[in-house]
C-alpha cells in the first residue's frame, strides 16, 4: 500500500516562500518516440531554417538549403509542393575560388522567406555568396526567374545573421552588405524610397540580427502616428568597458512614413533609434547579454504587444538562460521620451559615452512624423531641419533601457541554452489567461512554460530532434483548435501539438501538470485538451495550483496469492518495526539460513544528478519469512518498495526487492533483510552531483568513465564472486 | 570473461588532441567513511577558521570561535593543549545594544594567530565588534593578559575577510578599520614605524582580503632590494565600467623597509602599488574575477615563488572555478617597469581610468629603496621627494596586468566552487617534479589536481567534511616523510595525507590514478606511496601518461557450478548471436514458457548525470536454458554482465542480470531474454541530463521530484501488478 504523500507535500510547500532565481526543472519530459510528433525532412536537404504560414494558416513553407517546401500546416508531413533553387557548378566553382567551401559554404541557403501578395512569395538566398532575390509563384509553385540583386536583404555567408520583415509590400531587412559580412545595415528596399543605415559604429557596431516586426499605429492614436519596424539584435557594447569586447542586447526602430533626410542623412534612416534591453539579476550577478530570439505576443485581452526575448549570458556561460518580456509601451517611451547618449574623447585616444544633458533640437531627432508635425506643415522627413538630422546622425543610441516586465526575467533555467521562443495566450478552465511560452534549446528540445504565481513553471519538455542539435526556428499556429507549434532545425521539420493532454492517465498527473490547456473528465476518465474544438466542457477538473484535492479517490487491489509474489512494502504493510528485530541465532535451525546475494546495496553506490530517478536492488536467499526494510538516511522508507520472492528447488525463498527514488541531497541508503534465521543489512551511500560541463570536455571525461567502469567492473566482479563462492558453500 | 578496453581507451585517446576548456571530473571520489581521516571537533566551539603549524611543524595551532587549540600535527585528534577567550556578558550586551547578534556576532571569532618569538603566539579576535589582541603563551598555553586594541589588525564583524603576515616580528595586515567596516586598511602594525593605506577609492575600493605574505630580497640582489610584502585582494573595479559593480582580482604590495613619507603621506604607505590579477580564458568568455585563496609556492628546484590563486567568477556563476599560477617575477616587472594609471575626470561627472603617457617622476614612484638609491644618499622613504610622493599618491593603480603562466588557467572545473588552495611539489618515479594542487569546495569536498601534457587531471576527490559546508581554510605540512594536508571548516579540523595509494587495489588502478605519490610494488602487490621514509624504492611501477602496459597481466577464475550460478556474461561467453536466435515458437513444448518479469527494463527509465554510474536489471523465469542479451545502442555489449541464475520449485528457472555502466550521452538499452521456449525484450532509454543548478531551487525542486515519485509510483506499480498477474496465470 502506498502512503499518502499529500501531507509531505504540504509541508514542503511551506518552504517554498523564499526566493527562487532559478526554474525547477521540467516536470516531465516527452522522449522523441513518447509522443506524436508530424515531421518532414526531404533526402538530402538540409537547414530548413526559415518557417511561414499562409495567410489562411493551412500551408506551412519551410525555407532549406536549395530548396522551399509547402506542407500542409496540419500534418507537415504531407508535402504539397516543392521549388528547388540550386546554384549553377560555374558560381559554386567561382565561390570556391574564393576560399570558400564548396560543400558547406558556396550553396543557396534560403534566408528570407515573405509573402508578396496573395499568389507570391518573396525568396532570398545567399547564392554562394551572391545573394539574390526571386518570386515563388504559389499556384505553379515555381521561381519565376525575376532574379534580383540580395545585396542588402540576405547575408552573403551562411553563417551570418539576418532578420527580415514584408511591411506593407516592401521588404525591411537586417543582414550585412558586403562579402566579408564587415558591413552590417538594417535597410527598406522599396523602389519609391530605399533607405539604409549609416555605415557607422555608434549605429551598429558587429551587431547579430534576430529578428523584425512592425508595429502599427494604435487607432486612438495615441502613439507616435505611424506605423514603426522594431529590429532585435546584440551588438558589441560601446557604453562598457569590459576585460573584452561586451555585448549588449538591443531594441532598434524606424518609421514606416522615414523617407530620410534631404542633404543630410540622405537615403538614410532619419528615424533610427536603439536601446538597450535589460534581462538581468543584479542580485544574483546575473547577466543575460546575448539576444536569441524574440516573439511579439498580440492576443485577445492584451492590451498592447508584449514582447520576449530569449538571452544567453555571453560570460562564464556553462548552460544559463532566462525569459524576459517587455510592454511595447516601454520601449516606446525610452525612443519618445529618453534621454540620448553622447561620445566624449578623453585623452586623446580614448572614446566615453556618457548622458547627453545639452539642449535637444526640435522636432525631437529620430521621431516619426507625427500628426502635430503634419499639421504643422512637416510632412515628411525630407523636410527636417538639419539640425535634428545631424543630432540623430550622432546619437543614435539612447541612454534609458528598455526595463522588463516586473524588472526581472520571467524564467531563468540553469542547464540549458535557448534559442526560440513563441509564445501563446491560451484560457484556463476558470477563464483566467495564461501566456503558455514554447522555448526551444540548443539541443533539440522544446520547453513548455507559464509564470505561476510569480514563479515560473516548466510544465514538459518534449524532445523534438532525435538529435542533440539547435532548435534553428519556431513558429506559432495559434489558429482556434488547430494550435501546433513548428519547429526547424538543421534535419527537418518537425510539427508539436501545444499539449499532450492524453499523456495523463490519472486525475492526479492531469491536474499536477498545471498545464493550462488541459483539464481531467472524470466522465470519460482522460485528461482531455481544453482548446481543442470537441473538447468536453463541463465538470471537468483543473487546478493551476496543483492542487489534486479535487480528484476521485482511487484504491490499489491487493496482492496475488502464490508461490511466487509480488507485494509492496509500505511501513503498515506488515508488522515492522522500526528497525530489524534481532535474530534469533545466525545458527538457527528455524529454516535454510540467510544470505544477502550480489549485487549487493554497497556495490550500487552512484552520483546521480540531483532529483534525477535511480534505482537500488537488494536481493536475499533464506527461509520463507524473509522480508526487507529500507531505510533512507536512518530512517524506515514511508514509500512503498515493492518486493518479490520466489521459492527456490532448494527449499530456500529467493527475495527481491527494488527501489525507486529521487533524492536533492546526498542521501545513505539501508536494505536489511529480516527473517527467522537471521537479519544481513547492507548499505550505500548515494551522492547528488552538481552542474555538468559542456561538450568540450565529453571525450576526456568518456575516457575517464571508461576506465573507472574498466577498473570497477573488475573489481566489483571479483568481489560479487567471492560472495556468491561462499554463499553457494553455504547453502548447496 | 571481460573483454578487454585497451583497445577502446586507445581509440578514445586519439580523439583527445581537441582543446579542452574544462578539467575532467575527479577519477576517483573518495566518500567521507572510505578513507581515514584524523578529526578533530571540540565539542561547542564552532568556526575552525585559522590554522598554524609550529615552526618544528609537530603541532597544529587552531584559531576557532572563542579558542585557540594545540593539535598534533601528525594525528590532529590528539588535542596537546587548549585556551578559551570568551566575551563577558557586559561586553556581549553592549555588542547586542548596537543591533548584533548576541548569539552569532556578540562573539570573539579567532583571526589572527601568528608566531610571535619561539615561546608566544600573537592571537586577535573580534571580541563582539571591538577586536582586540593578546599575546598566548606556548609553556602555559595561556592568554598573558596583555590586550592590546585589534583596530586595523582583525576585523570588527566575523563575516567580514582579513588577511595578516608576521614579518620580522611586525604585524602586516589586510582588514576593515571601523565598526562598520566601510574603512578598508592595510596596514604594519609596528611600534617604530607604523604604516597604513590612505583612505581613497584610488587605494582601496570595497577589498575583499584573501592573502598577505612575504617575498624575500634574493640573495642575488637582483631584485628591488628590499623585502616586499604582497596582498592579494578582489576589489570593486574602477577602470572598467559595466551593467553594474564589477569586482577585479588584485595584487598589491608594500616594501618592508617603508617608513612613510615626511610630509606628504605621512606614516602611510610610499611603496604600495596595486595590479589586476588577469585569470580568464577569452576565447570562451570565461572571466574568473574573484579570487578566493592564494597559495605561494616555494621548492627545491624552482628559481622564484609560483604564486597559485583560486578564481570564481561573479557572473554567472552556477558553479565554475579555476586555478591560475603566476610567477612572481610577472608581478615584480609590473610593479618596477609597468606602466601607471591615472584617472580624467568626463563631463565634469564622470570618471575614467586610463593608461598614463606623461613623465613619471624619480625616484620611480613606489618603488623600494634599492642599494643604487641609498648609495645617492637616499637613506629612506622619508628622503623621498614630494613629486614622486604625490604620483603615487594618486596613481596606486598599474595600467599592466600580472598574467598567468602559459596565459591560461591551469584548471577550469564547471561544477564546483573552490574555496581554498594549497600546492605540493612532488618527485615522480621518474624524477620529474610534479606541482600537486590540493584544492578545497564549498561543499567540504577537497580537489587534488596535477597539470599533466598541459592538461589539468583531478586524481581525487575526498570528502572531508560530511556535510556539504565550505572548506573555510587548508594548510599544507610538506615535512618529509610526512605530508599532510589540513582543513579547517565551521565544524572542525580533518586532516588528510597528501596520497591515499593503498587503496589501489591493483597495478592497473595505481597506474590510472597518474598520481605521482604512488607506484606498484609488484613485489608487495600494493600500490605504495612514493613519499614516506620507509618506501619501497626498488621495481616499481608508474607511468603519470597512465600507461598501464608495464602492469602484470591478471586472471578471473571461471564461474562455479551449482542449481544456482552466477557468471560474467561478455560476447565471447558463450554461442552468442550478434541478434537474439528466433524463438522456437511461443507455445513451445520445450519447457515452461519464458517471461520477463517486473521491473521491465522499461520502467527503468532515467535521467543520469553524463558519466554517472547507473545500474539496469533485467530478470526472466523459463526454461533452464535462458541466456541475456544485453545491447546499447543497437550493438551487444562488449563488456561483462553478471548473469545470476535459480532453479524454482516450479521447475521454472529464474535468472536475472544486471548491468552497471556510465555514459556520456543519452543511450537505448535492449535487454532479451533468449531461450528454448521463446524470446522476450524489453528496452529503455537512458538520458544524460547537463548541469544542475544551484542550492536555491533545491526545495523546489525536491517538492517537483516528490510529486513525480509520488505519481511514477503509482504508476510503475500498476503496470507491475497487471505483468505479474498475467505472468502468475500463465505459469502457476
Amino acid at each position: 500500500m502506498c502512503a499518502p504523500v499529500g501531507g509531505l507535500l504540504a509541508a514542503l510547500a511551506m518552504v517554498l516562500g523564499m526566493a527562487v532565481a532559478f526554474a525547477p526543472k521540467p516536470r516531465i519530459t516527452w522522449e522523441h518516440r513518447e509522443v506524436h510528433l508530424e515531421k518532414f525532412h526531404e533526402p538530402g536537404i538540409f537547414n530548413y531554417s526559415v518557417l511561414l504560414l499562409s495567410e489562411d494558416k493551412t500551408t506551412l513553407y519551410v525555407g532549406a538549403r536549395e530548396a522551399v517546401f509547402a506542407l500542409s500546416a496540419h500534418n507537415v508531413s504531407e508535402k504539397q509542393h516543392e521549388a528547388y533553387w540550386k546554384v549553377s557548378e560555374d558560381k559554386k566553382a567561382k565561390c570556391a575560388e574564393k576560399g570558400k567551401s564548396r560543400q558547406t559554404e558556396c550553396l543557396n541557403y534560403i534566408r528570407v522567406l515573405q509573402p508578396l501578395g496573395p499568389g507570391a512569395l518573396y525568396v532570398c538566398g545567399t547564392n554562394a555568396f551572391q545573394p539574390a532575390c526571386d518570386h515563388l509563384d504559389l499556384t505553379s509553385f515555381r521561381f519565376l526567374g525575376r532574379r534580383e540583386d540580395g545585396k542588402g536583404r540576405c547575408p552573403f555567408d551562411p553563417a551570418q545573421s539576418y532578420t527580415s520583415v514584408m511591411v506593407d509590400g516592401e521588404l525591411y531587412s537586417g543582414t550585412s552588405y558586403n562579402f566579408l559580412g564587415s558591413e552590417p545595415i538594417i535597410s527598406r528596399n522599396s523602389s519609391h524610397s530605399p533607405l539604409r543605415t549609416e555605415y557607422a559604429i555608434p549605429w551598429l557596431n558587429e551587431p547579430s540580427f534576430v529578428f523584425a516586426d512592425v508595429m502599427r499605429e494604435r487607432p486612438d492614436g495615441l502613439d507616435s502616428g505611424d506605423d514603426r519596424v522594431y529590429f532585435f539584435f546584440t551588438e558589441v557594447s560601446v557604453e562598457y568597458e569590459f576585460v573584452f569586447k561586451l555585448m549588449i542586447p538591443r531594441v532598434a526602430r524606424v518609421c514606416k512614413g522615414d523617407q530620410g533626410g534631404l542633404r543630410t542623412l540622405q537615403k538614410k534612416w532619419t528615424s533610427f533609434l536603439k536601446a538597450r534591453l535589460i534581462c538581468s539579476r543584479p542580485d544574483s550577478n546575473l547577466v543575460f547579454n546575448v539576444l536569441q530570439d524574440v516573439f511579439v505576443l498580440r492576443a485577445e485581452g492584451l492590451k498592447e504587444p508584449v514582447i520576449y526575448g530569449v538571452f544567453t549570458p555571453q560570460l562564464n556561460n556553462v548552460g544559463l538562460s532566462a525569459v524576459c518580456a517587455y510592454h511595447l509601451s516601454a520601449a516606446e517611451e525610452v525612443f519618445s521620451r529618453g534621454k540620448y547618449m553622447q561620445s566624449t574623447t578623453v585623452e586623446q585616444s580614448h572614446t566615453k559615452w556618457v548622458r547627453y544633458n545639452g539642449a535637444v533640437p526640435t522636432p525631437r531627432p529620430g521621431a516619426c512624423i507625427t500628426r502635430e508635425a503634419r499639421a504643422a506643415n512637416l510632412s515628411s522627413s525630407l523636410s527636417l531641419p538639419d539640425k535634428t538630422l545631424q543630432f540623430v546622425k550622432d546619437h543614435p543610441l539612447m541612454d534609458s533601457s528598455v526595463t522588463p516586465i516586473d524588472n526581472r526575467p520571467r524564467l531563468i533555467r540553469s542547464d540549458v541554452n535557448y534559442t526560440q521562443v513563441v509564445v501563446d495566450r491560451t484560457w484556463a478552465l476558470d477563464g483566467t489567461p495564461y501566456d503558455v511560452m514554447f522555448v526551444g534549446t540548443d539541443q533539440g528540445t522544446l520547453h513548455k512554460a507559464v509564470s505561476l504565481e510569480n514563479e515560473a513553471h516548466i510544465i514538459e519538455e518534449t524532445r523534438l530532434f532525435q538529435d542533440l542539435e539547435p532548435v534553428q526556428t519556431l513558429l506559432l499556429n495559434s489558429q482556434k483548435g488547430r494550435k501546433f507549434v513548428y519547429a526547424g532545425s538543421s534535419s527537418g521539420v518537425v510539427q508539436a501539438p501545444v499539449a499532450f493532454c492524453e499523456k495523463h492517465a490519472t486525475c492526479e498527473d492531469c491536474v499536477l501538470a498545471r498545464d493550462p490547456y488541459c483539464a481531467w473528465s472524470p466522465a470519460s476518465q482522460a485528461c482531455v485538451a481544453l482548446h481543442l474544438p470537441d473538447s468536453p466542457s463541463r465538470d471537468l477538473i483543473q487546478r493551476m495550483s496543483g492542487d489534486t484535492a479535487g480528484c476521485p479517490t482511487s484504491s490499489v487491489p491487493s496482492p496475488p496469492p502464490g508461490s511466487s509474489s509480488l507485494s509492496c512494502r509500505g511501513p503498515g504493510a506488515a508488522a515492522s518495526p522500526r528497525s530489524p528485530r534481532p535474530a534469533s541465532g545466525s545458527g538457527s535451525d528455524s529454516g535454510p539460513p540467510v544470505a544477502l546475494l550480489p549485487p549487493f546495496l554497497s556495490d550500487q553506490a552512484q552520483h546521480v544528478r540531483a532529483l534525477g530517478t535511480f534505482h537500488l536492488f537488494c536481493q536475499a536467499t533464506g527461509p520463507a519469512d524473509i522480508h526487507f526494510i529500507w531505510e533512507k538516511n536512518g530512517r524506515e522508507l514511508e514509500t512503498c518498495v515493492p518486493t518479490q520472492t520466489h521459492a527456490l528447488l532448494d527449499g530456500r525463498t529467493h527475495a527481491l526487492s527494488w527501489l525507486q527514488d529521487a533524492v536533492g541531497a546526498s542521501a545513505e541508503y539501508r536494505c536489511s533483510i529480516v527473517s527467522s534465521a537471521g537479519n544481513r543489512t547492507s548499505r550505500v551511500r548515494v551522492t547528488v552531483m552538481r552542474l555538468e560541463a559542456t561538450h568540450q570536455e565529453q571525450w576526456t571525461r568518456e575516457l575517464a568513465a571508461w576506465r573507472a567502469v574498466a577498473g570497477e567492473h573488475d573489481r566489483v566482479m571479483r568481489s560479487w564472486r567471492k560472495a556468491w563462492e561462499s554463499c553457494d558453500k553455504d547453502n548447496l
